[in-house]
């Protein structure tokens, strides 16, 4: 086990609210960006952790999508919360489960006794290229960002094991091609347009990854040695409102994972530890619980990690 | 140490170059991507450590600028070299300096057991986004893809020591505002069309390194309880003109390190790891030496990392 403890989280979610039938979704108001939703779930989750700025090692971006083509999120939310310092900087990004990567990362630096407490923080602004034509999508996604503190400990909490697997024949199924390297915004044409909005192949993406879930959470439960009935907690990606059937199909029982997407809809990189931050305040996920954070993003990745809380 | 040993190394460079007087930059040509060029490049690493792709545990993109908003660069990469297969795929970014931070994450990895093989590759589409009306700028840049493939050994080849420090009163001074999360393609004007070019502040970035650098490298070198002298080469980052001037104020002799800004530019993430690849083919860089890679990068970040190879 690889030695880390949650010490302090945080999550900041935009006031302004839209609604689709039953379902609700965040989308910020102009002029809001989400370097000040990170701002507040940061101060939330050192509050929470009762630890300031000064005591962070590392900050690394667990997020899907860039603000800015240079330099990385995580020094522009530098200048928010630790300007003056020289806390290093980066970001880690696996698409909507970099949280995931992020806290395993994090494992693996905090566990050799280098680093003591690392800030990671993750979201999206998921409004600013969602396409008003593609309803499935337009309709899905919230703006949203979290923040976590993860901390040296004696072997009471920890990694037990993480695995992740990248299957690229999905990876145009979930893309925003256009305004980066490779389509650059001076090429946007009227043509072209909708190269520049987020693109959901939602049928394939689900077929994708129910062809692959299966396999992959056997040769994790086989690599880790354990079983499915041993995990007390599931933190799924809020991807769609086909999780249920999802975690049906996986035999996880729904009194066992989190499921908010009506409340909530998918928040990128912000929802797997939105899930996690709700699990912990509502008592859910309690000290010493073996929980699992799960989820599939674009590339198609498939992520898991399974720590001792 | 952490236990780790660059066993292959590649990098690509475009057909086409441009030159301002006596500099050489490489630019790719309509219709050439990053992908095309890093495809190259991780072929020749591959056959250079007498590897498959099947081999690899794991492909991180260690580079400055996202090829797509979504998803990450490594998963755009994995379907041109390892379709098929479930290797994962995440990226780390710390700007220009993003193979060093990819690199020492690696070691981590790698050093606790998990890990034999990971492939790095490193590049960013400089030419995308250069302005021609910011001369300084736009005849800095080249454009080229490296890869490395790094592996488990026996103690023989490691990382010593690594340090990243990131000074957000710089983050400003190197930029591409628009394009992404904060500023989308869809809001380019007339007026602020400016926004969406690479922006460099050259004599502030100079000014903020040459101050920072010396404090940064005595406190480097006194927690790996190291002496400059001990240090057979160092691979800079090829920031600019001003190489050898910082080189000079650190006291490094220029036949211990590689300047080639007039033969190649700043090709930004590929800049260390091109100067490595260059330094091993040339034979300055041979098994046993102790090496430093060391570079700013967009952020403002220092960054440094001390290895046998």
């Amino acid at each position: 086990m690889r030695n880390i403890r949650i010490t302090g989280c945080g999550a900041a979610l935009p006031e302004n609210t839209v609604h689709f039938g039953d379902q609700t979704r965040y989308r910020m108001k102009d002029g809001q960006t989400l370097l000040d939703l990170a701002e507040m779930a940061v101060k939330e989750a050192l509050d929470n952790a009762g630890l300031s700025i000064e005591n962070i090692d590392l900050i690394i971006g667990g997020t899907a999508t860039p603000l800015q083509a240079i330099p990385c999120n995580a020094s522009l939310l530098h200048e928010r919360i630790a300007k003056g310092t020289s806390i290093p900087a980066f970001d880690v990004n696996s698409s909507c489960t970099s949280f995931i990567t992020a806290l395993d990362m994090s494992s693996y630096l905090i566990d050799s006794g280098n680093y003591k407490n690392i800030l990671i923080f993750s979201g999206d602004t998921a409004s600013a290229a969602l396409n008003p034509s593609q309803k499935e999508s337009y309709e899905l996604f919230s703006d949203t960002a979290t923040a976590f503190v993860v901390s040296a400990c004696h072997g009471e909490s920890g990694v037990i094991s993480s695995k992740q697997c990248t299957f690229s024949e999905g990876v145009h199924d979930t893309e925003i091609r256009g305004g980066c390297g490779l389509m650059t915004a001076f090429k946007m044409t009227d043509e072209n347009k909708e190269d520049y909005y987020f693109d959901m192949k939602g049928k394939r993406v689900l077929k994708l990854a129910a062809k692959k879930i299966p396999d992959f959470l056997e040769e994790f439960l086989s690599e880790t040695g354990t079983n499915i009935d041993d995990i007390d907690f599931f933190i799924p990606h809020q991807a769609s409102k086909a999780l249920r059937l999802i975690m049906d199909r996986l035999g996880v029982p729904k009194e066992k994972y989190i499921d908010r997407v009506k409340e909530w809809g998918n928040m990128i990189s912000a929802a797997i530890p939105m899930g996690l931050y709700t699990a912990i305040h509502e008592g859910t996920v309690k000290r010493g619980d073996k929980i699992a954070l799960f989820g599939t993003a674009a590339g198609l990745t498939i992520n898991m990690l399974y720590m001792i809380y």
